[in-house]
């Protein structure tokens, strides 16, 4: 099958830049010194060849995401990097064989775990993004109350996503250092092995954290291209132009719905003008001094925002110039 | 069922709101005299509650919403608002027996009706917004064009679109005569009967089409609330707490990925301060003076944007203060 055939929008993984992406993680941080996550991509298929290169362990955010990899056969250790209130069907998943871990930062979520049946946390500290993860003073006592509620407390997890997308690399290695000697003197009151942070961002400045959460490195987006990474963007949005205006614009079947936008506005590979997205186009311009467009053409467009893109999507294409080489089911969408 | 057994996010519509707004517009605008846009609902269901209030035409955006709208039993008279360059799919639609009607803007779109087993077609005519629609002044042509390759012309089309977001009703108005003036001089130039146009923001002040393309009306978003709409926000995100933190925040497990961000951030019901969304969460805190809130506790969110937030989810509930009536798969998803 070419990509000509493939029905627009359609989500295109150039194959060599994926295996580029890959190859160059499993070398800076291999086997399970990398927990790749799984939310930027969501395919069981890119995670098997993640597999492949030595990860067995994995990071998920959703309950359907651990669902999804431990049916897919790549249950060794999946880390649900979240809190839940409900944790009844990560116990039936860890009843059928899988290994799962599931975050705490609270007493509500402590006992989450146990009345589901799940045996294994690690406590998530707050190092600086205000989001989840208890205060780095109460993660001892987070550890306790586990440990009394028959749980085994495997570590710590804290997310630096405050630093991840600082495009000045010394800027973000002091900060990366600021919010690990947090989680580090959690730890200390925590115990356990696991000390799991980080993320595409600070993959090679977070050296504190013995296992790294990166998961947008496999196919980047134009946010993270910002940094000075070793990563290339492996994907791109196939749209079809269906409409072409004398005025001087052309319109592509591939808008809101296809796309995720809280990042901003995709980028045309070709160097054409985004003009704005619509819930099903996005219209744009030919750059200056090149030809138009012509009705029937595709164009390829690079997200701003990687997760929120692929999560429209039921299947990924992995592509070799104008080659379809497999089509991946997006197999981890949902909740 | 009630609510709070729902997993989170989950999305809520109120069966009391819906109906008010499906009764007003079919008021407004009885039987044909709306053919009600599927894009921004994507439920057969809830189209079937149009249906019953007299609507048995309806508006498409996607080749997927149209096969699952004649699916569905409500084929009667579907127009495909939108261009295609292959409409193979549609005519198998045809040929199952449901009546299908597509939009063309160019040469090639007429070729693609007409390849493709699409007997009947509207032209598409460019009335101001940068998208799709030939210049007013080739409507004409393409009709004929139409017409000597076997096809039905039933009419034109165009979609005001940037004009059914204005706040003020008196420009709104006068914007809308001026885009109309140009479909209508297009329309002495195609013949046929059908004149298509709007959306919820013109559905009232568009006197010159007859038949308005609205969809929105039926859950609404912050956005159209900000016009002089008499509908009410029928569709909330429902969120469960699974984090507070000391400092003053909580986050709730509805993100990026079950929320359309184009027009910015969500908006909680209770007065809450939305401060950002991440793949899974919204960080958020109470308005001033009001009590924190409580792990485990439920929020509600109204989104910035019906569209792109719909598209996420696979299911919407319909609910009655706490008890959950029906469930409706969200099957017009995809392309």
């Amino acid at each position: 099958m070419k990509i000509y055939d493939l029905q627009t929008p359609a989500l295109l993984v150039d194959a060599g830049d994926l295996q580029h992406n890959l190859g160059v993680m499993a070398e800076a941080l291999p086997d399970t010194r990398l927990r790749p996550h799984v939310k930027a991509h969501k395919t069981t298929r890119l995670a098997a060849r993640q597999a492949v290169l030595g990860h067995r362990t994995f990071t998920c955010a959703t309950i359907r995401e651990v669902e999804g990899m431990a049916g897919a056969g790549l249950g060794d250790d999946l880390l649900l990097a979240n809190e839940v209130l409900d944790a009844s069907r990560l116990g039936r998943v860890v009843a059928r064989g899988a290994r799962v871990t599931l975050a705490v930062d609270s007493d509500a979520t402590v006992e989450a775990a146990a009345a589901g049946g799940v045996g294994e946390v690690v406590v998530d500290v707050n190092v600086g993004l205000p989001r989840c993860g208890c205060p780095p003073e109460d993660a001892g006592r987070l550890a306790e109350l586990a440990r009394a509620r028959g749980l085994m407390v495997r570590g710590v997890m804290g997310y630096e996503g405050h630093v991840v997308g600082l495009e000045d690399r010394t800027k973000r290695a002091e900060m990366t250092e600021d919010c690990m000697r947090l989680l580090l003197d959690a730890h200390g009151d925590v115990g356990g092995d696991v000390v799991s942070a980080g993320g595409t961002g600070t993959y090679d400045v977070n050296t504190w954290a013995n296992e790294i959460q990166a998961g947008s490195y496999a196919l980047m987006d134009t946010a993270y291209a910002k940094l000075d990474l070793p990563f290339r963007n492996a994907l791109t949005l196939l749209g079809t132009v269906i409409s072409v205006n004398p005025a001087g614009w052309a319109v592509a079947d591939c808008g809101l719905k296809a796309l995720g936008m809280d990042h901003g506005n995709p980028s045309l590979t070709d160097g054409g003008v985004v003009w704005f997205c619509s819930d099903e186009h996005v219209t744009f311009s030919a750059k200056d001094g090149s030809p138009g467009y012509l009705t029937g053409q595709r164009v390829r467009l690079v997200p701003a925002h990687i997760d929120p893109t692929v999560a429209y999507h039921e299947t990924m294409h992995l592509v070799d110039g104008e080659d379809v080489l497999e089509s991946w089911p997006v197999d981890l969408r949902g909740w």
